[in-house]
């Protein structure tokens, strides 16, 4: 594999590819067309082929690709290969529905350690989990092989726990707080926010409706201006 | 305003934009310059300049944005200066999580309905919200005004679920399982995909561990190559 840097838009459609085809394989197909794959994956298949080419060349001319094949390779390429151990902190309503989400588990994420600063919550269990205090956030990080975190918490504390986080050795962060955070270089950092996603969906309505609305008054409908005597 | 295709990218920041001046707001900051505002915001001053400049001039040169006014118009343009009404199909532990965030009422998103196709749910209280039947999802929706599906059902029946949105008027899906779906030209969808974050993260973890591991290959660690005798 060549040393080029892969973007990101790219390493997050092998994904797409990979659980896709997971799919494929759990309903016994064997091989796929490129055109049936990105019918799938709502992706053209000419985008597929130039995303796998960082990687090498998959597929048969002519006849598709494996499925079982290219999902190896592909979980290979993302490190699907093996476990991944996940620390959460903050465990509001969020925060607990995350440590049950099952479909984590199915993807090779497993929750090792929860954090909560709330006295009442300490000590209880959720999920196979027990909360730990937040306290105790690098022993514990430490002690459970935790590798990446994910912060369920408000905007007030997400900084300063990411800074803690990083110093216990933490390389990764998902972030589902409603805020920017700082990381170092050598730190990665993913963002989760369903109200941006809100504002983007509610942006494309109305500007929808807008540019119809405009149309209607060049174009109105029959019988909109229609005078009635 | 000009008729112009804004890229998604675009509306994404401009919502970060507005969510990190709100905050400003409430801690009574008045005045921002463009620089401080980029830091919080983690985007470069130019590209808020780029963004803004879609759609007029805003802030005032060697000031910065008034907080208060900056965010009015923003909330302006992304429709922010209304309710928005969701509706939630799949009252799992997301789903129930969903219902109870507290972050959506603040950003102007409020739950009018949630749909279940589970016996044991329907009729139960989530929040403030009673669920109902799935089997009533075209009714509920026209009775309560919903505008927006936010989808939190498992793979399988995600796809019919939208399409009966659809076909009961919904302009925009917010979708959290684990799936690709089909909408018609005129609908909008965006997809909130954890795990996807997470593959993400960790090739970027691993591939970065993989580049370190090479140059200490090239450029070994003082004494990791001394020999003990």
């Amino acid at each position: 594999m060549k040393s080029v840097k892969i973007p990101s838009i790219t390493i997050y459609r092998l994904s797409v590819y990979a659980r896709n085809l997971a799919y494929l394989d759990k309903k016994n197909v064997e091989v796929i067309s490129s055109e049936h794959l990105a019918d799938i994956c709502g992706i053209n298949p000419a985008q597929i082929r130039k995303d796998l080419a960082y990687f090498g060349e998959f597929g048969v001319r002519g006849v598709g690709y494996y499925v079982k094949d290219l999902l190896y390779q592909l979980q290979k390429i993302l490190r699907q290969d093996r476990q991944w151990h996940l620390g959460l902190i903050g465990v509001g309503n969020l925060g607990a529905a995350l440590l049950q989400h099952t479909h984590f588990l199915k993807q090779g994420y497993v929750f090792v350690a929860a954090f909560e600063k709330d006295e009442q919550k300490i000590g209880k269990r959720v999920g196979n989990i027990i909360i730990s205090d937040i306290r105790n956030l690098e022993d514990v990080t430490k002690k459970t092989g935790m590798e990446i975190g994910v912060i369920a918490t408000g905007r007030s504390s997400a900084q300063e726990i990411v800074d803690r986080l990083v110093d216990a050795g933490i390389k990764g962060i998902l972030n589902f707080a409603p805020i920017q955070l700082q990381v170092p270089e050598n730190v990665f950092i993913e963002y989760v926010d369903f109200t941006i996603k809100l504002d983007v969906l509610c942006y494309r309505i109305s500007s929808n409706e807008r540019e119809r609305s405009k149309l209607n008054s060049i174009f109105p409908k029959a019988g909109s201006n229609d005078k009635k005597y």
